[in-house]
């Protein structure tokens, strides 16, 4: 049996082969520390040889999935320079790229704020929830920054053609709408409905056998186009010089004077 | 003229520059024996430069379409060891890339049962034209072995983001889901309307010269990430050490022994 | 500030930030003529490196979008032999390639007909409206020529699913199905509508940072499986191939002669 870490950002709670992790920064919609990363990280690690666990189902507290990086992070990785920003991103999309190959099934429960690598996150779940009103989108070029590590995971859970749209309009839409487009599986109009499909799942789940759906698993993942290492270094290097050059600096100041940037109308 | 090869799985019918196949096994729902694999690949190479042939219909008798592999070879490719059970599987991928790259126009009319291999075939056509209530589904992990041939013609055919979902559950879905997500082109309510539509997919067909529509075929699937012959291979191999693994031999006893498996709640 | 080329098949006009470009052969319903789709690779050289060009929008004159290829080019090319097919091919691919990499958001507005190359078109724009009532089709094959330079941003668009059914039956479709299929994101039932909805998409636009924007793009088309130079160059060939092939001279014969080619039923 596999000993959980301790989390100060995540709340875990394992039941029936189950791991309920829940993101819990409630004061910040979850937004996406450092630590959180390095926390999940920590804790896929630490189960991914545990064939007793046999799905996880993500879930953010306090109403919200997550609302994306943590500008407080931001500001700490500006004051170490370029590199700063460049290791930051790419640590975030390693997480990704971490719950993508985990061997468990993982499900993602998606309520209000889904934005930015919230939005990422869930494209890399294999079995998506939604709540008919939770908020998608990418904000990033609104901001003069890039979903660096979070779009080349957009590309594969929705197409070029719906990617693009959404990344370079940063246009919000619902629940409904993303399942219209395939980012998620079931939209639900209610906790409760949430509730219950996430029981029908996981009743599906449990009658699969464990090993050989961790090996079903690899090879659909082998099968699909999938983001590279290289690909997702480049994008960080791109991440880097976009938030540290003129338009995320002016991006993320308006963000936070609660102004629009230079370039809107 | 090309002299169609005596089949004893298969009804075949030639009419009007349309190659009418019948899979006949309706005692096993047409379960895809090693015969009939084996039948229809010789069938596949007798008319592949066979020019009068413009289309290829393929259908089940008796309601069904295909439920699958069929479970007595698989008990003689144990009697054989686990080459036995490669060979089995990489056979069935063959047919599979065969029916992709056939240069005809091939459409499938999917009734009653689709299941495993014959989702598969599905996934192959060109046209899929689908009854409502046809009944749809992964269920190899479910019995503790892999979709291996299967899963990347399926992640091709409706994208990873569907095909996660559908093969780490095993869900049963019917035709009316099949096209919402891209797995078929066209459902009906019933026999005479999907006959109806068949006929009018294949006028259109019809209008299209023959050499055209094979070199244009030869295009779009140049175009598309396909699987590959060293991905199969690997499939091949990996479907032979879950079948003949624990979780293999416990499945497909269960299923003969009509019981829930070990790792089902 | 960027001096727009003079252009006698386009309409230009530059407001705000946002090129406006309308194709504008209205007796050919805007067929996209050797001089069309040499103007538009100008036009696209030009504005290039302007980055206070943040947007452009592609539409027809007269009620159309585009109908595809100009035959009068054909019946130029085919006196120049073999490579004259070739070469005009690959230059309609070729722009269709500057179009999908164009730094500047780029946006398609669908009336009419949008047919072979004019859906080719519409397959490279980062977010497509159509009129309910335009008309899609891939017609190629049904004039025993290929969709050569065009099937492979169309699988790219769509997935290989739809595009073998499209191509392969040379089916028409109107923008309701246009959009179920992920052709065009948006459809709108009148020109006041369409009107609105651009307004509406250009805001959005405008309010993300255009150099942002245009690495995001870089970003979401490398993370894309996408039509390569080998692959268009040996389609080009093949298109040669079926256009100066007897299939090719039947069809586009029976095309002007008005009457059904010899292979349609």
């Amino acid at each position: 049996m596999t000993h959980l870490p301790v989390c100060q950002t995540l709340l875990l709670e394992l039941h029936n082969g189950v791991l309920h992790v829940t993101l819990n920064r409630p004061e910040s919609r979850n937004a996406m520390s450092l630590q959180m990363v390095a926390e999940l990280r920590a804790l896929l690690a630490s189960v991914r040889e545990d064939q007793a666990i046999r799905a996880m189902v993500i879930g953010g507290a306090g109403g919200h999935f997550c609302a994306g990086g943590d500008i407080k992070d931001m500001a700490n990785a500006r004051a170490q320079g370029p590199d700063g920003f460049r290791e930051l991103n790419r640590a975030f999309g390693a997480l990704l790229q971490e719950v993508q190959h985990a061997p468990q099934v993982v499900i993602t429960v998606l309520q209000g704020a889904v934005l930015g690598g919230g939005l990422g996150l869930a494209c890399v779940s294999d079995v998506a929830l939604a709540d008919h009103q939770a908020q998608f989108g990418l904000p990033e070029t609104s901001l003069g920054v890039l979903p660096a590590q979070i779009a080349p995971f957009v590309v594969q859970r929705i197409g070029l053609t719906q990617a693009r749209r959404l990344a370079l309009t940063a246009a919000r839409f619902d629940g409904t709408q993303a399942r219209r487009i395939g980012l998620v599986h079931f939209v639900e109009h209610d906790a409760q409905a949430l509730a219950e499909r996430l029981d029908e799942v996981l009743a599906h789940v449990l009658c699969c056998a464990p090993g050989a759906n961790a090996t079903t698993k690899k090879l659909l993942l082998a099968s699909a186009g999938q983001p590279t290492d290289a690909l997702l270094d480049e994008a960080a290097q791109w991440f880097s010089d976009a938030v540290s050059g003129s338009e995320g600096v002016e991006g993320t100041m308006a963000f936070v004077q609660k102004r629009k940037p230079g370039w809107a109308p």
